[in-house]
């Protein structure tokens, strides 16, 4: 008889169920119960390798009888706390309500073990938002702690031979590679470590870090880079969460405010282009210092970057010049996602830090739109859905299960309060809400920084110290929305002078009418909207609503059942005034949403999921691109999106909630009055 | 009938015979003479791919009659000398005796082409030693002329993507990748070269570098980083041929002479590490940057290295601390074969430009021997083949087609002529030539710089402006083996003072004596051999020797039969001398030879042949490491290898040649006089 069959029958054996997996099986007493959880596949986290240094792999026993398994479950079928379990706990926090380390815990009897999600490798990370799925954790970065043998003249390999082999064997991670720039610093790691280190693993196939000794800090951030703001999230990437948050200015608005003008920029300063990457550089090694002083860290803890940014943010970041980008054919260097070292990008993190840019999709849609894909997951969608990020460009995605389509278009500034005559960022003191009462055409309206409307007792103290400065993007869409409704502006826009019978809200600029939304009794100046604002939005709204258009007839549909609004404008406006002005298409107005920072989530789930990465890499080769401009129907769209909602588009479920104005029609005498026809 | 069987039928087909391959076929009539070759898979070179730019797929029409190939060729059957040949002339050389290019060459009638050796691409680069195979001509790092595809708003995919499917397209490039570095300048190149550039391609998988336009100058530089000096060899990576060399001496001796005392120096000032690095790769640069202005070029020509090096230089030009190589256990950082962009250590070449440094064998062993072995491939002997690479460390392998043994032995300096009273570095004036008269016991003499002999007419005069100044180690060994064969010395390497009764060239220094090997006739000292000099010689040929004894017992043999000695030292010196102080086993004298600077040869080969880089990293894995210094026999073999040749062993094979001198056995008295006893 074989002597291993002898044994395993002399050795009573116990029965343990695995819960929520539902994994059992029977093992010889004195088991420990994390071998036992790794020979049946159960999903557990550990870094130290079963050294009961981490904590990580901490379980419950199961109390009570479970006659489904037929067992009855209590904490004396385990083995009793042991020294390892205590010292763990005067090191951290001691082990809360039963728990034990299953590395230092064996099977006694039969039982019933829990597995709390935060001890799973790949457990769920929530997301807020009922309408997405959770975030499967599934870092690309991990750490290791390992023993590595002490080096042997009878077997005269290299230490980092040693150190891989270490790897193989106590951590089954076979083939890896180590990065050259270690090299330096293995052997005095190994020396302080006294053999014993932890290395962080990138995509299970290269060691990026070493640290003497034991550790579990691994820290990734998700960068979203837009032309105005940089934001940054810093994550755990063994708990997913987000520990820390920053935001700045885009610096390279000193070259221009919109995309376009820092293009032109670098056309007539080629050596601009350097200069733009350095400044961003310096922006994101800025926002990594202060993530990372947040967490009483140093950016050496950071270990991974993820960045979503649009073509010529993507661009100028990994220093190539956007001028292909700045006209026709609009050619991208690569559209390839990029995975490089940080130091490569003079991004300072931990010297061995990776990157990762998502891919962008083409030259005018870039791996923001791609970050936005992989949170709002449009192809997993039944419903005919429409993505927008609006900005600058406008990024538009259109699809379902079946096909997805994208295509930017060219919306101008205007939805940011550029060009707009009394726009303004969304700052404390702009105007963001507005209410035009029909019938005395006299408006109502919120400034950041109150929670009143400005006809509520209180106001004027509420905003003294700042006043009412001007109107932001959310504040624009709503007063021009309010306005068509009240009949001051035409369908077609033009902003009826004959209403100065009505209300002394309106006044004379050169030929053509404005609207007083707001006369400070102080010598501020006066809140006007003007004729060329509510062009300026018109031609905004057009460009974006003749995007979506051409994306509608190519996929074959002539209504959308969902329409996800991302980016921070798309946050704030209200969805119902963006459709009065023919912004979005007609939609039942439940559907429509906001997808708040859709890029940069996208920026995080590829930081905390290393197959969202292949997956939206295979995912945006798939994806059908529309070039706007190569498309003779773009004019007519444009065209007919120019009136409100607009002029052939009948949006029935808009005006199912909310009444038609009347149309009234006015044209330009030689004088610059107005005339109405009914 | 199928319509391409038709057309077959109705085109009139001719049959072609390359030469040498033998390769034929038939082809219909205007088929160009490239695609036939490409079709039959006959080797024939382009880079510009059949552009007639390039001029590598040169080929000559065989005239007369082939019977055996039932073929009259004649150049007639060629189609006639176009316009494109002609230009080609104008631009470079015109095409000489009936060479034609191959890609503007048709088809008209039977032929038998002969494919000249420098139309191939894997030609054979003879090697002048007959010992050697040629190298076969396969560089890692090969050009590429390429059309890509202009921007197109409809496939709005990245350029660099358009270059990876052209080369996939025009050059069956699958699969590549583009280093990153280079995304910068991809899009202002295509625009320079209007879309048309030249790449280089690293390994069939990585574009490492990219020029407008068409290009054919790639060149690699060999490099050998020896303790003393550092040696590089530009090499032409598409003709083999080596273009420029330079050398210079290691400024690391400025930390000491020797490679130990360079380690002690990092042991005591750990800064110094850094330091070193700084100054090696500076040389190295320095270097590069000769050898390219030698040919009129520049570093950024130079698009691959490839370095051999002992592993303390190896790891210190790797910027690791070399403290673990200066005690046992020896531990590398890194025994593997290491690959890395050249920016990464900081070696100015093309920015995208590669390293490939040789594998290490073991502490002592290094990247030199991997090298030595690449050039020697005693894996591919059947003799019994003993390779000896003499420096500070004496590396040594042993073996043949069965098994491979490597160690290393620590000799110390004095065959460098270090810690010799009167020993020097080989230059001019140096002794490197002695024989002395057995009867007068007086010596005859050469030095570098002059092909006098000391008793020649003429000599005083040849030196007179350098003067004699003292013994290199080939010199060393000569006077030594001189002494020992003129009865001068014993066989346990005392200086036998009694024979002052002989000769004034014998003279007492404290208690011991010396030999004068030259009084000069002004003020200069005089060249003296001394007792402590014998005692440096035998203690570093007793360490070599027993080394080597310790490989010979391993593999289970008590005889070598090839020695091969490289290195400038194993270069220099004479192989009967070195046989009969027991420097080296016995052996059939005429199987004794130099191996020249074996090293620096792997280096090229490594750099000429890609599959060379696998083999020897494969191979090297498969040596067997012996570790002198944990073997217990090692003391045993070195005390008898003190003796001359040896104590205990015969060395048959030197004495039919050699006369073995009389033993005399000397004791030495309290009064420090040697009393022969007979």
């Amino acid at each position: 008889m074989d002597p291993i069959d002898k044994r395993e029958k002399t050795v009573a054996q116990v029965k343990v169920v695995f819960t929520p997996s539902g994994r059992r099986g029977s093992f010889p007493v004195n088991t420990p119960l994390l071998h036992a959880a790794r020979v049946l596949g159960v999903d557990i986290d550990s870094v130290c390798g079963g050294r009961g240094l981490c904590g990580r792999c901490q379980i419950i026993c199961a109390e009570g009888s479970f006659p489904k398994h037929q067992i009855d479950s209590e904490s004396s079928h385990l083995s009793p706390v042991c020294a390892t379990e205590i010292k763990y706990g005067e090191r951290k926090t001691a082990l809360a309500n039963g728990r034990r380390l299953s590395c230092h815990t064996l099977l006694l009897d039969d039982v019933v073990i829990d597995v709390p999600a935060e001890s799973q490798v790949h457990r769920q990370i929530v997301r807020k938002d009922a309408e997405h799925r959770d975030i499967h954790l599934d870092p690309a970065t991990r750490l290791y702690y390992v023993q590595v043998d002490d080096a042997d003249m009878h077997v005269p390999k290299g230490d980092v031979q040693r150190l891989i082999d270490a790897l193989e064997g106590q951590w089954q991670l076979p083939n890896l590679s180590c990065d050259n720039r270690l090299l330096k610093t293995l052997q005095p790691v190994l020396t302080k470590g006294k053999r014993a280190i932890t290395v962080a693993v990138y995509n299970s196939q290269q060691i990026i870090a070493l640290w003497p000794g034991f550790r579990d800090k691994a820290y990734g951030v998700a960068v979203d880079v837009g032309s105005t703001t940089i934001a940054a999230h810093l994550c755990d990437l063994s708990s997913g969460e987000v520990l820390a948050s920053a935001s700045l200015m885009n610096p390279q608005i000193r070259f221009g405010e919109d995309l376009m003008s820092r293009v032109s920029y670098v056309m007539m300063h080629p050596e601009g282009a350097d200069e733009m990457t350095l400044v961003i550089r310096e922006a994101l090694n800025s926002l990594f210092a202060e993530v990372a002083e947040a967490i009483d860290g140093t950016v050496e803890d950071i270990l991974e970057i993820t960045l979503v940014a649009n073509p010529i943010m993507h661009h100028i970041l990994l220093g190539i010049s956007p001028v292909e980008l700045g006209g026709a054919p609009f050619a991208l260097a690569t559209d390839g996602a990029v995975e490089v070292p940080a130091a490569e990008l003079e991004l300072k993190i931990n010297p061995g830090g990776r990157i990762y840019i998502l891919p962008c999709i083409a030259g005018h849609v870039g791996a923001d739109t791609a970050g936005m894909i992989l949170s709002e997951e449009p192809q997993e969608q039944d419903q005919m859905t429409l993505l927008v990020d609006v900005g600058t460009n406008a990024e538009i995605v259109l699809g379902n299960r079946q096909r997805l389509l994208a295509c930017s278009s060219p919306t101008g500034p205007a939805f940011e309060g550029a060009q707009i005559s009394c726009g303004q960022r969304a700052a404390t003191g702009a105007i963001e809400r507005v209410r035009i009462n029909p019938e005395t055409l006299e408006p109502r309206f919120k400034v950041i920084g109150s929670d009143l409307w400005s006809d509520e007792e209180g106001f004027s103290a509420a905003i003294e110290s700042h006043g009412v400065t001007g109107i932001c993007g959310s504040g624009i869409i709503e007063v021009v929305a309010e306005m068509y409704l009240a009949g001051i502006v035409t369908v077609d826009g033009i902003v009826d002078g004959e209403l100065v019978n009505r209300t002394d809200r309106m006044v004379q600029n050169d030929r053509t009418w404005c609207y007083v939304l707001h006369s400070p009794v102080s010598d501020e100046a006066q809140i006007l909207v003007t004729q060329n604002d509510i062009r300026q939005i018109q031609l905004a709204k057009a460009a974006l609503y003749a995007g979506v258009k051409l994306l509608m007839d190519h996929i074959g549909t002539d209504r959308v059942e969902r329409i996800r609004l991302a980016g921070a404008f798309g946050s704030h406006i209200n969805v119902q005034h963006a459709m009065v002005l023919g912004l979005i298409p007609d939609c039942v107005l439940d559907e429509v949403s906001s997808a708040g920072n859709a890029a940069g989530t996208g920026a995080r789930i590829a930081l905390l999921n290393r197959q969202s990465r292949d997956a939206i890499e295979t995912l945006v080769k798939n994806i059908e691109k529309v070039e706007t401009a190569l498309e003779p129907k773009f004019q007519d769209y444009f065209v007919d999106a120019m009136a409100f909602p607009n002029k052939t588009d009948p949006f029935p479920n808009l005006f199912s909630l909310v009444t038609r104005p009347a149309v009234k029609q006015l044209v330009d005498n030689a004088g610059g009055r107005k005339r109405r026809r009914r």
